[in-house]
């Protein structure tokens, strides 16, 4: 790496220095005015009287998603970023090194949010990256390799059902016209169900380049995210160092029983689907708290839908998760059997239960060279901030409990991530939030750990 | 009661005669014509090749109720009935009798029906009235008094969540102004949600009537109405001769936990309030169960309805029922303080609970001069049908399981019901169904009824 500049964190000169990579520093107020200038784009559910205190909801490719976006191609293109689309609607934005011709080292995450979302999931991660190129870019810093920010469309996965969608096609695991064919979880306004092309195209956001990892291939993906649980804050920490991603798997269940009248049914000559599906919750929370894993229903809806009639048709969602694919199996086996055993035996004369897949996210292990790269970084900064931890370390490995973005970039490019903490581990919550500080922290590592790889890979002759 | 004919079904001439009650038969086959001709408006939810083999979707006020009202005018004016129109779109035609100027004896029922309804719930009712009109008209029968029929509007409170709403603001139980702002449960095409003044209006059924029992007073009031449970068909008999209503509660229940991540959160730090839900829904089904009542959760909403949160809000409708008040409050009550233990020690970090009453229907008593007309047409018609039942009586005393229309006239006039057999006791399904034989049968013991219940109140000297 070589900085073309003094000292410092606003130092700026035409003079080339060797600089070392702990003298680059983060600005924090500049990084937090770009978060919320950002989120004037979508700000939603106030909950207090500062102008930053609401969530967000901004929902993938709505319109407050294409301002944002117009804002991160702005921004980018200040920095003298070359910056390309993709047919998902993916942006990439690449400062470019010393070596233009091997592939960027990117530093990823999303700009859409939950319907009820916050200020800091995958919006923090992709204004450290901007962050990351600002220090970079007023330092006149010549990286080896280059270096960019990918903001990735509807990782969510809340207005299109596809969590990662984007990332993954550009890993090529989910095939393009899948992904486009996606229609929305709600219908609009007009009471139509749009695609996700309908979409991309509807606010100009269907790029030309290919979503494929072979037209845009990447050295390496980082992406700083806030914990989205409460590990670090009970611990007194202030980074995670994560090295993989529990496995998921989301399913909808259908459970059919038979519309009868509710004041004239005795319950023994009942199949209500409503109630057996509460029992099917209830059970898939008991087997996966035993099985020491996590399963959650977060969408259920009924037909026909009446006070006084039992409903035929209920269809929920099912999303169960551990750290090992083994145990996550024997969850989803036990949640098969015993759902059938329930809606037979235990639903008076009996309802059907039908399983769909809809996501399979196996556990994911992230690349030794980018976990050492956090770990390098990690321990640097912490070493310059106050000790609170009681064993005396300020970072933590950690096994991420939410897929990312990530898990499709690991399988195509060395990967890692980075937590920070995220205040009573509350997540997809408008009161999402991770203070300044930690803003600042987790890109400080970030910068750190991306400059870290670009010297290993220089060192070792990637760039060659 | 004069007929002015000769004697049987289809003689008709100028001549006064005296003619005995049993000689009046119903046209079983006119009967089942007009039932299927009404049902072409609003058929939908075909399950079989016969044109008839179809379930119903006509939601109160909606563009097939306007067709199947202006059908119903239609007959009844052909029938040289005085028809009418109230402010809440109820129909009321009137026979002239001898003595006009008493209030007519009504036979009434509703030709709404469920999301997924069938052909005979409350359509048989209307229907057997029609008929009934048919059968006085075609042997130039001269009633005492008068006597009609009334198609009450959204009965089954499946568009506008309030059941028999129409003949509730007839009997001055519910405001007008409350009854014309309900909303439609779910919003139309147009996302907007109608009021039912609104859809009075559009379909042109908002007639200038008051809608009181003061302005149009009613002598009795007559139902016949499928069963929509088992029981008739399990005893092998015919008729209901139905005492009263069980008593009914109908409550939205809201339930706000946190919205937090599905993979990020663990159970120790949720409040879901899903879970929280499921758990409350499986326990009041146990708590009615205990205490010998009924309980059914039909509607479920959850906000923000995304797989991988939490839901921070569900509400959930409660319909409770009990054939005696005083169980039905205890059913009320374990549930209320189940449900705030469960919210509270069995949620994790907890949950909230609220309830909101919607319906309080208290156990109903049907007149017993009511109840003796019917219970004496029934074993006259009994009478001529052969045995079946174990005990050797075909008809039997029974308490509604069901609200209907009846409950809110009983507190204005004298009211009693009549019960048919209902194939596997289904009712709210499109496979709801009555044998052409036993629509025939009840609709004999209606006229029955109606007949005698005009004789007594001339030898009372009601009409005096």
């Amino acid at each position: 790496m070589t900085v073309n500049g003094a000292n410092g964190v606003n130092g700026v000169n035409g003079a080339r220095a060797k600089h070392d990579v702990s003298s680059l520093k983060v600005n924090q107020s500049r990084l937090m005015d770009a978060i919320h200038t950002g989120c004037k784009y979508g700000a939603a559910h106030r909950y207090g009287d500062d102008p930053v205190e609401t969530g967000m909801a901004r929902l993938s490719l709505n319109d407050a998603d294409k301002d944002v976006r117009d804002w991160f191609m702005g921004v980018t293109e200040s920095l003298n970023c070359k910056t390309s689309i993709d047919q998902m609607g993916n942006l990439f934005a690449v400062r470019p090194g010393k070596n233009t011709k091997a592939p960027p080292i990117m530093m990823g995450s999303h700009l859409d949010t939950q319907p009820t979302g916050g200020r800091y999931d995958g919006i923090l991660g992709v204004n450290a990256g901007l962050e990351v190129l600002r220090v970079l870019h007023e330092n006149n810093v010549e990286t080896e390799g280059s270096i960019g920010v990918v903001n990735w469309t509807n990782e969510e996965g809340a207005r299109f059902p596809m969590m990662a969608v984007s990332s993954g096609v550009w890993a090529e695991a989910v095939p393009l016209d899948t992904a486009w064919n996606l229609p929305e979880v709600s219908p609009g306004e007009d009471g139509q169900r749009k695609t996700m092309k309908q979409e991309l195209e509807r606010i100009g956001y269907l790029g030309p380049q290919p979503a494929s990892y072979k037209a845009f291939p990447i050295a390496a993906h980082f992406e700083l995210h806030i914990e989205q649980g409460p590990i670090l804050e009970v611990e007194n920490r202030r980074v995670g160092v994560v090295k993989g991603v529990q496995a998921f798997k989301w399913f909808e269940i259908t459970v059919k029983g038979r519309d009868t009248h509710a004041g004239t049914t005795p319950f023994h000559a009942r199949m209500d689907s409503m109630l057996c599906a509460a029992k099917l919750i209830v059970e898939s929370n008991t087997i996966a708290k035993k099985l020491g894993g996590l399963a959650t229903t977060g969408i259920l809806n009924q037909q026909p839908g009446s006070i006084n009639t039992m409903a035929h048709t209920v269809t929920f969602t099912l999303d169960i998760r551990h750290t090992e694919d083994a145990r996550l199996a024997e969850i989803e086996q036990t949640c098969r059997s015993e759902f059938a055993r329930i809606a037979e035996k235990e639903s008076e004369k009996g309802c059907t239960v039908a399983w769909k897949e809809l996501v399979d996210s196996p556990a994911v292990n992230f690349h030794p060279d980018c976990i050492a790269a956090v770990e390098a970084s990690a321990k640097e900064v912490c070493n310059g901030l106050p000790m609170t931890a009681d064993d005396g370390q300020l970072w933590k490995y950690m096994i991420s409990g939410a897929g990312h973005d990530s898990c499709y970039t690991n399988r195509r490019c060395p990967t890692s991530m980075i937590f920070t903490v995220t205040k009573d581990g509350i997540s997809h919550n408008p009161k999402e939030y991770c203070s300044p500080e930690d803003c600042a922290i987790g890109t400080q590592v970030l910068l750190g750990a991306v400059l870290r790889y670009d010297k290993l890979r220089a060192e070792r002759g990637d760039l060659a």
